[in-house]
């Protein structure tokens, strides 16, 4: 291989599955991004392991499952000492860099307890969830918060004000110019007041241009997250992305009246929070949704821009290129807003995935429906670098054997699993329940998604005869023996984490299968000198063989 | 209070319930330790988190099960960052001190990404599981491996060799003065070769009275643990120790034909081990048995020359002593050696309380049937410190409800939990399971004790009917409404571990309740201007009641 291997790891924020033109929407308009789709694997079956920002993220950083690596919430900080993606890719030599949003939040308690300062080399590597910010910008900014490099950036073109990301790039324009709050609905349908080049996405897009510059005269591979903070919310687009779409260009509201009848109570809570109660209007569905669409197809403009410069620099050939989402959006569906929930609308994800190696040339321009988790990602990345991945910390499994053959491997995971954790909503204290016991956890076969609900009855979806998961099964007799079946599979997925991060599998094999303890001197219940003259003859008959 | 609070807390190694005058045993004798029990509560249902020495010492140090700290074994290190006793005591100003052994293993690679150089203060606090080790001793020294400071010792009394500590510790002499190997069971009978004053447990007496002696000094309280390295083998007593006891001191063996007869395969391929094969045979515990009574004894005195150091420096009063084990010995009982499985022989140890508060006085000399687990040493001493117990990273509970009220608290455990991993043994080979499918997890309601096998049947056991636990119901079908419980129980506490350690629940229930989003100015799903202005007054009101 003449040059160094690369991986460009794009993620949108809040985009959801069926928001692209590779993925069914009849309307939205996204060349860029069906064009990857061609080049690569289109993943149909991708999902996250819980479908909110930070768990979801901390779960894609560390390739572990939320119970794993304990950072439930937004701004839980993720413990000092949990393994990321940028520990093993440091150790083989990579780099580990960001533009855009992590969401991390640092364990600053942790890391005085052990002594690591916070601006250290180290301190900010376990700051940064194992990245090097080229820029870090997790997008939401009201005043009062740190503020980001954007904001300078938008001074330097003129755009002054206290708060220059919200007052210009995150606020509307009314039609007589007067600014409009863009964290409410109401004002979706105005455009931002930034011109588009000095938005957010192109804006992040060029710092991604500017590391790949700087990179190739660095020489070290490398594997950039580009992590957009678009098409989330403040639903507000810069012309011409925020007039491009209409009502008209809206796919059907998928919901029915049914799922408001005895509802489950934690699927009752989530449609009476406020934010779904609002989105289950068609005026809000109608201010957010074309906006939405606009913002999606800024991103597939600035991923043109961006596949022209690495074509244009010769880094298609080698460097390994993904597509994927940190969650959903229900936007109005199942009379829900935001995320929460295990809905296709929330918990499933668009995944694409380009491997240059000849040994992908097959699989160009297919779909794969194997059950894929976010936590597949890092080990696919060691994997693509050559790494060793290092399967008794990571829980995700690497996906290049999919990528390089036709069918998945024998072994592949039978079910999905996504987890979510409401202690910190109010949904919590609508149902009264304990803080420990705020728990939801998903397990998809393909065909039945079964949710477990502490303290509650479960949830259950057979998306074959009801693809729209209209009809919760929850409590159907019929579907005791599908319940107990899933039900088994996450008790069993519950009982055997990779908890046991400091000590990898080889050493476990190794020990048992040469029996270390005697070579090492521990006779444990060893009745005579006989005895032992012939164990470690036995030991020195197996030396030999 | 007008002196500072210490607790003095003496493990044994390997010492199981049964073993003690207090707790039944008909001809030892440990009347130091049975006067402890006088003064303070004997608890008769304590259980640890594993019945091998690394994982159970790990629970007891982090106050957290096998699965939550992740060292299933000994010598897998406790991750870099996991929270020991240690560290929540060194936020209230407590010194954790060591005399003996913990078992700990510290993850230097862990701490090398971290840039903690292990000789650093932090990094011997992290390296020593959370102790400050004025003496670590693990008790197990055979050539090869890092001596120990009681080797120093030996060689100043004039006791040279290569090894001191196996060659006149734990060898034993036969009658021509000959040294016999003292890790073989054909030779448990012979006496160490050095003085009793000289051997293990008088000497680590002494140095935990060095210590107590220099704290008085120093003036900081402390939380001392003196933890003993004996009646673990190689079970080699010094004189008068040696020939205190004989096979006429024995209680009765434990077992029955019955569990010979198609076993469940775990507990098949256990008793098929070479130890227990050897302990199941009648010479071999003929052998060990007297041998491990005359090590009890020993440590009795010990603790009776410990008690009066104690009493002549005023310290009895203001000191809180727990006296335990960290599990138990099989001693050929069930055809068994070692420890390894759940019998009450091995997973149920000793635990006596003294606690000196004046609260604790109407509970003196009296028992609990309380299910207590080792984990719930870790917050009993941060509560008798007068520390906020972190009840989102220790997963044990204060015992000082139990110890200043007759009756357990009514939300006190209804069962109690351990595992074991033997995915570093033979049994594993035997039973072709895949490393990480190598777990047991017993769930014991007191009456009731159920062990889930990965990959198998699970085993039963009911204590009521069948005290000596000859009688596995695990495929019994009368017993399914049993096992579906106690499964029940177990999936629950799989799905619910505190693996948030980085966020108390105060900041989550002070997020909820107080509606900090808004305030911090992230406005999700708000409709308009008006509805904005409704939330914010409803907050200002809230703010005022």
């Amino acid at each position: 291989m003449a040059r160094a291997r690369n991986v460009l790891w794009i993620m949108c924020d809040q985009l959801r599955y069926d928001y692209l033109g590779c993925t069914g929407h009849p309307r939205l308009k996204t060349p860029n991004i069906d064009a990857m789709a061609k080049r690569g694997v289109l993943f149909t079956k991708a999902y996250v392991q819980s479908p909110i920002c930070g768990p979801s993220r901390m779960s894609f950083y560390t390739g572990r499952y939320m119970r794993s690596h304990g950072s439930h919430w937004n701004g839980w900080p993720l413990r000092v000492g949990e393994p990321t993606l940028g520990d093993h890719l440091k150790k083989i030599g990579v780099r580990n860099v960001l533009v855009g949003k992590t969401h991390m939040a640092p364990d600053l308690e942790g890391m005085k307890a052990l002594g690591i300062p916070p601006e250290s080399m180290i301190g900010v590597h376990v700051a940064e969830c194992g990245f090097e910010p080229y820029e870090r910008d997790d997008g939401l900014h009201p005043t009062g918060r740190p503020r980001p490099k954007y904001d300078e950036y938008l001074r330097q073109q003129g755009f002054e004000a206290t708060n220059p990301w919200e007052h210009w790039a995150n606020s509307g324009a009314a039609e007589d110019g007067s600014l409009q709050n863009g964290w409410l609905l109401v004002h979706a349908d105005k455009a931002a007041r930034v011109p588009e080049e000095h938005s957010e996405t192109p804006y992040m897009t060029r710092r991604a241009m500017d590391f790949i510059s700087e990179a190739e005269n660095d020489g070290r591979p490398w594997c950039l997250h580009l992590s957009y903070i678009k098409p989330h919310w403040p639903y507000i687009a810069p012309e011409p992305y925020a007039s491009m779409y209409s009502t008209d260009d809206m796919i059907p509201v998928i919901r029915s009246d049914r799922e408001r009848q005895n509802p489950h109570p934690v699927f009752g809570a989530y449609m009476d929070m406020r934010y779904s109660r609002n989105m289950a209007r068609d005026d809000a569905r109608e201010k957010v949704i074309p906006t939405y669409m606009g913002l999606i197809t800024q991103i597939d403009d600035q991923i043109g821009v961006l596949m022209k410069f690495l074509e244009e620099r010769d880094l298609l050939e080698t460097t390994m290129i993904v597509f994927t989402s940190d969650h959903g959006d229900y936007l109005g569906d199942h009379w829900m807003g935001e995320k929460d929930l295990f809905h296709e609308q929330s918990a499933k994800i668009p995944l694409i995935v380009i491997d240059p190696s000849k040994e992908a040339d097959a699989t160009r321009g297919t779909r794969s429906d194997a059950l894929v988790e976010g936590i597949d990602l890092a080990p696919t990345f060691v994997d693509y670098f050559g790494g060793k991945v290092p399967d008794h910390i990571l829980e995700g499994r690497s996906l290049l054997p999919l990528l390089r053959g036709p069918t998945p491997p024998g072994d592949w995971r039978k079910v999905a699993f996504s987890e979510y954790d409401y202690a910190m909503q109010d949904v919590r204290l609508k149902l009264n329940q304990p803080i420990e016991r705020c728990r939801l956890f998903m397990v998809f076969d393909g065909r039945w998604k079964y949710i477990h609900a502490s303290g509650f009855r479960p949830m259950l979806y057979d998306l074959e005869t009801d693809p729209d998961e209209f009809l919760d099964r929850g409590d159907d007799p019929q579907c005791a023996g599908i319940i107990a079946r899933l039900q088994a599979e996450l008790f069993d997925w519950a009982l055997h984490p990779n908890d046991h991060i400091t000590t990898p599998r080889e050493k476990i094999s190794n020990y048992a299968d040469n029996q270390l303890q005697v070579k090492g001197g521990i006779l444990i219940g060893i009745w005579d000198e006989a005895e032992l003259a012939a164990i470690k003859d036995g030991i020195a008959q197996r030396a030999k063989m």
